[in-house]
């Protein structure tokens, strides 16, 4: 029997934590190491935490490393310096530099002869993939993407960032009518407004002008002005007891025509109860992938288009061929 | 500009009509010849069409060849002898010879020095690629597919079977309230009843007793015996009229467990006004990968297991880098 795939795991906060309880999950991968650039006193972890300058003397023992860090700050340096030194997948998600990050890591990779993947996860990711098939199988068509019910980052950033509000949590909530208007082949034009709505929990400091908290949130440009927006008051207490989970989802779809006038609609959709663990889920099965194409001789970086969905599976391809075709 | 992939069809039925649209939308590919067992003043196409015992002299003007036959006599025969001569792709569906039908069109095109993707399509092929990313994403779960609301050959045959029966039309029809309890996440346990509805469209011949064909429909074993089947009686013209289109479809859905008790719901579902259109438009963007496949030096049976979906697109890495990931 092979051995099993070592996996590190670079970064340990919500998306690390999720790729060590999904390595639980595969008994063909194992962890060998939690990496942090955090003292390792500092950090709580089952198998001990190693401090991110020594990476370099895990060379030969971690057959992938898994990046947990952000796309803002950690990945554009990480990314490319430890492709240098290990197979890695990462989860960079900031659209419009793909292109020049997907170059970085692979000139790196390529260098030290191993394989990067690079933004995985579900979206980038899942829903790339998604839309590529759709765009391929049905070149006539028009594609839609909705997101959520799921805690949007940066909105709820942005709310805490208005004077007199001490937390809060916003929600992008997916129009249904919408959704179902593209189910039924209507080929909708669909405004920002029309597809999806805004809530926000906000915690307000003691003596607050809550009218004026309010009518902040619904008027912020970019964020909440295109939007149907709510605004809900509640308790610290509430926000943590009711709106700590981390859930998200979301839709893509193509409504394609096909012959004289067939509608042909393509729908992929998530409802997750963790974001964090299922990126993390991803991450993991991806570097089941990395970690068969770099034992086949490949080398640089790669993305979901390019990696065969067989080698995200432990099982063989006879086995494949066998049971799931 | 790179030349158009030229595409013969191999069989001029439904499926084989729907190729022939489907490269109409694509521009990267045009239509070389139609074959056909038929003799070709009998059969009706635009760019005329070829004996099938013509095709070897076409050898070398044809990149790929679309095998449109059915799975019971003709693929089992065509697949492995065009795999010797072309590259092909073909939607070979009867699910427990898949591995041996794999072997040998492995053996032709690798002797032949051809690349062959075997049984796609939607189910096998799309559905079959999410059952596999589903499992090896969320290893902890359960799957379920659904089909319909569609046409099912089969079952439509076994209606007309039945003495008494001129014509009939079977639906399957997958049980909505059964879809959602997944969706919601409820694992359920499902019989084969509380899957699917079947729903028969007769037409009787004169003077046939109707009583004893429902009861004979509805008890027949395999076929609707186990399930909620309902029998209507129509006319011959309504028929014709309500129940010649082929729509079809269906959902794959996976119910997983992450971290302590997250769950995660994977769907992915088609609802499609004509299912031989939607498979040719399938075939069509698994013909372009065979060809890219074929152009790096690629050669032998694979499935779509083994293609990246980056081959399915005309567009380059770069372009879908920055435009769809």
């Amino acid at each position: 029997m092979a051995s099993n795939i070592k996996v590190g795991i670079v970064g340990y906060g919500n998306l690390g934590r999720g790729v060590e309880k999904a390595i639980k999950q595969n008994p063909d991968i194992e962890l060998s190491a939690i990496f942090s650039r955090r003292h390792p006193n500092e950090v709580a972890a089952a198998n001990g935490v190693v401090h991110i300058s020594e990476v370099e003397n895990y060379k030969g023992k971690i057959d992938v490393l898994i990046l947990c860090g952000g796309s803002a700050t950690d990945l554009p340096e990480q990314g490319p310096e430890l492709a240098a030194l290990f197979n890695t997948v990462d989860s960079f998600d900031t659209h419009a530099k793909i292109p020049d990050y997907f170059e970085q890591v692979n000139a790196a990779a390529q260098k030290g002869g191993n394989v990067s993947v690079i933004s995985t996860g579900w979206d980038p990711g899942l829903f790339s993939l998604n839309r590529l098939l759709a765009q391929a199988v049905l070149p006539e068509g028009k594609e839609y993407t909705f997101w959520g019910k799921g805690v949007s980052q940066g909105h709820s950033d942005a709310i805490r960032r208005v004077p007199g509000v001490k937390n809060g949590v916003q929600y992008t909530i997916p129009i249904e009518s919408a959704v179902e208007r593209v189910r039924n082949g209507e080929n909708p034009e669909l405004s920002t407004k029309e597809k999806h709505l805004r809530e926000c929990y906000v915690v307000a400091e003691e003596g607050a002008d809550l009218a004026k908290i309010e009518r902040e949130i619904k008027e912020m440009p970019n964020y909440f002005s295109d939007y149907l927006t709510t605004v809900n008051f509640i308790s610290e207490e509430e926000l943590k007891q009711n709106h700590s989970a981390m859930p998200h989802g979301g839709n893509v779809l193509r409504s394609g025509r096909t012959g004289e006038n067939n509608t042909q609609i393509i729908e992929f959709s998530l409802k997750l109860d963790s974001n964090p663990e299922f990126t993390a889920s991803v991450l993991v099965a991806y570097a089941r992938a990395v970690y068969k194409l770099s034992q086949s001789g490949q080398t640089g970086a790669k993305t979901v288009f390019d990696i065969p969905f067989g080698l995200l599976s432990p099982k063989s391809p006879e086995q494949l061929r066998k049971e799931l075709l």
